[in-house]
């Protein structure tokens, strides 16, 4: 029995791949996709098989299509390297300039965006599909390495997937990490995704998915996370470092569990609830609102100003409780200039819950703001009543003791 | 040196185990068992082995009976497939029909129910033995492919054990998917256990046992996850589905904490705490109280009734915070007829306190419950005072401003 | 192309290790990591190793020197098994006596105290690395086997670090077990760390880093965890045993986040902020201060009194919310004798909010206690007027209903 562990440094040598790994690392997997297809055909029976990439350095200048379920890809390293400390940096004498592990140059000569392409049409979904601990570097911003754009993407899901993972695995220098469309029970964890202009997008509605225990920091120009239409996204033990738009966007979204984090920020605004987002749960984080102080970055920002409010509400029944804010802006760059700081904030939407959250500042902020037209809130032992400022009557507050 | 590392899909060949392990790889297994057994014989030095299970599909004729420590049966692929959307649909033209990944198909022709049965006398008790990324199949649940009843069992641990890994493993179609004796410092994560009848049970007593980042659905026969008598289990970062009769369900447990995980039911009840269950915490949880809209499903319940409580709480020193529940059910639905739904409900006991928990309803419904008999209860903002329900006189409360 | 995988116990016979891995697996690996060194020496492409240690007993004999980025130590068990039992037991016709797994025996007889020692001079930092799923155990704690001094220590970063990784490594029987000089985005996951002195420590300062899903027990000597000079540290998801002095012990720390914890301690402390830890939050968690009932460590403690507080706060803008403590004491048992225990403790420090935590105990304690000197501590629902004990007159409170 021919095994369905494939080595992609092995393939070409033993089998027929047209090339090796490491000059299109994309050709081969293909090639071995193509061989799991010719060699499973029952649909009775049909495993997948793991394609290992051992630490090296892989350019990918074809795409990946998967388009079979239960197919594992897994290396041995993330490799994170900090490619933004390089490209501010006098690398002089460094010991090494690249990210390592088992790295994937995403270089396409093939007009594709993605490195990995996970799609398939007809019935059932693709499912139990992995991708563990290898490194998708997007190598190069171009001529503004601090622009995080480039048209890349890491790995795209384009059709319904089910009890997907995503572990272990390192991104950085793509436009986008990870976008996945109708995710049903992902999972996506232990990743460390950084100095991407998107960390993870979760599009077009899914359910019941966990993203847990990532180290992600999107670009100035995206959201570490974002998601569209989900119900019941658990958002949980994850360290969201800067510089991204926002480190939690959610458009839609219902049921949300956003608890246990650590979210840290540069601009203005660091979870946005959307559009209509209904009955999401913000609790247990810690957000850190801090300014700008790495050189190549200072004077860049996302073009909020601060009274948009850390957390920003649009949409009924939310629920904010038991988080800790920190907010240190020099009271020069807060933005307007002499504007008030917004923490908490709901801007539309009925029957919101903010309680029992602490809010620390050197600013006079305002730690909740509720806009006009806003209904049935409930303001409760989150600041003082002169940090509260509602342009609603309908709400009910007590200040913390 | 012979290697501690083996591999099911080539034993045979170079060894002389009774069959293939396509045809048999529980005979395969216990084969590979008494060689470590053979080999390791000083009591000083027993480092155990892996036993690594390629992706494939393997029959399971013979159970499987582990009884050394440090033993490590690892597969590359948890496989999961829903049968519940198979049996319940056209199949025509499918991809695949069936799981995949490292499949083990449960197949007992031996008598036994389990596919694993981890078990041994004497001293000291089994300790770091782990499981790890296979998919267990009980294949079918006969006649009614929607019963969850079949006998099967995915890994059942009889003896008391020490440091034990379940972790990514995949169970499905088995009537009760992981079942663990007298578990000290155990750890439960990252496994997709759905459409079995039970998902975890921790049974006869246990300490220090973690459960994490798990996805989990139970069928409507089950618990998603049971635990009894106890201490100091901790439940976090799972994302558990319908359709279980309860989400959580505690007997005479102590100090758990469950918090932060997303939880989903259709039915009444999502955590149950039975019996006398003291200083338990609940905590940061989403609940998601939505009724049954898949076709096949629909009129199957667990024979309760909504004036239980979403959360229904036996015992004393009880913990309920910082937790946001929805419940949606048409009213024609709510059973009994022209009941009042309870989210937070004492049944018995003192000295719990329920605050700071937000719920939402598109009915009228009894946020707190406190049964005659309950003593010292502390209850506040978790509601309208006509939200709150005594027929005990001995509480405190607050309402939501 | 050779490959960049390597298996300590093929190195010798196909190269030139100077020994066997299991008479000094510490030389095989130095052997190796010298053998990459000689390979990748382009520093535009260095991707680095995996290490691959099988389930095996390997005596480490001289230190390892870890110099290089995105170099992996992989085994296949962490193997713990508790010498506190073993030690303190008659273990005649016991099954097995040690560790197992992936073990590694810590026996330096080249007068280093660390198994393994990350360090390197120049630029960049060393990144991602990662240590996986080993036993390092430190065989003895000589006369005293109850002692926990040995001077041994597991693994010890030196020098600054980015995107590490610590997972599902097994600690047991070291002075010392993780030792980490500042790390910046570390990952500590799902390890097993018992029976050591100290667990984990993060010294020097760091950041972004993640503790998350391990069993962590400190013998009573040192800590579960500790940290000094971290900013944004996520504790999340941990379960700490007894008997270290603190589970958590934060020594000038701002903006952690401890949250979805369960801590359990014998001794007075459980969770200390000394120094000046600042914006720290504390939610969700599960502590449970019980009395040693071990006979071996009956009578031994950490030299604390029950009036320091469960936890105790040292700083400013600290949060401590939705925890629930169960402190269990014999009165006879209570130090010092007549004594009044203290659950939440600010002893210095301004704007600190204790709000929304439940206390159990048998005895009569101060839930809350705010020293003379601290200023405006914000106090509610924690427990009744009588348990709250303030020497300051700077604060609000409000009593649990």
């Amino acid at each position: 029995m021919q095994s369905n562990v494939y080595d992609v440094t092995d393939w070409r040598t033993s089998r027929r791949a047209p090339v090796d790994a490491t000059h299109d690392i994309g050709a081969v997997i293909n090639s071995i996709i193509a061989d799991v297809k010719t060699r499973q055909t029952n649909p009775e029976d049909k495993p997948g098989a793991v394609i290992y990439i051992p630490p090296g350095t892989y350019s990918l200048k074809t795409r990946v299509v998967v388009d079979i379920s239960n197919l594992t890809i897994r290396g041995s390293g993330h490799g994170f390297a900090s490619l933004s400390i390089r490209y501010n940096s006098d690398t002089t004498g460094w010991h090494e300039l690249n990210p390592g592990g088992s790295r994937i140059k995403v270089e396409n000569t093939d007009g594709a965006s993605e490195a990995f392409l996970v799609s398939r049409g007809g019935q059932p979904r693709l499912g139990a599909i992995a991708f563990e601990n290898v490194c998708l570097d997007g190598v190069s911003f171009g001529v503004n390495q601090n622009s995080y754009r480039n048209g890349k993407v890491g790995i795209r899901f384009a059709t319904d997937n089910d009890s997907v993972r995503v572990r272990g695995v390192g991104m950085v220098y793509l436009e986008r990490g990870l976008v996945v469309q109708g995710a049903d029970a992902l999972d996506v964890s232990g990743n460390f995704i950084a100095e991407c202009g998107n960390g993870i997008e979760l599009l077009g509605g899914s359910q019941a998915t966990t993203i847990r225990g990532n180290h992600i920091g999107a670009g100035p120009v995206g959201f570490s996370i974002f998601a569209e239409n989900s119900n019941g996204l658990l958002i949980t033990g994850n360290n969201v470092f800067p510089r991204g738009i926002d480190s939690i966007h959610l458009k839609n979204c219902f049921r949300t569990n956003i608890s246990a984090n650590r979210l840290h920020s540069f601009y203005p605004g660091s979870i946005t609830l959307e559009g209509s987002c209904k009955e999401n749960l913000i609790s247990s984080n810690m957000f850190e609102r801090q300014v700008e102080s790495y050189g190549p970055f200072i004077g860049v920002g996302n073009g909020l100003t601060d009274d948009v409010g850390v957390v920003q509400i649009n949409g009924d029944g939310n629920t904010v409780t038991a988080n800790h804010v920190t907010l240190i802006i020099p009271p020069e760059q807060v933005a307007p200039a002499g504007g008030i700081p917004a923490i908490f904030r709901v801007v539309q939407g009925d029957q919101n819950v903010i309680g029992a959250n602490h809010v620390i500042s050197n600013l006079d902020v305002r730690t909740v703001v509720l806009e006009a037209g806003t209904t049935n809130s409930h303001v409760y032992d989150s600041g003082t009543e002169a940090q509260f400022h509602a342009l609603s009557t309908s709400y009910g507050f007590r200040a913390t003791p």
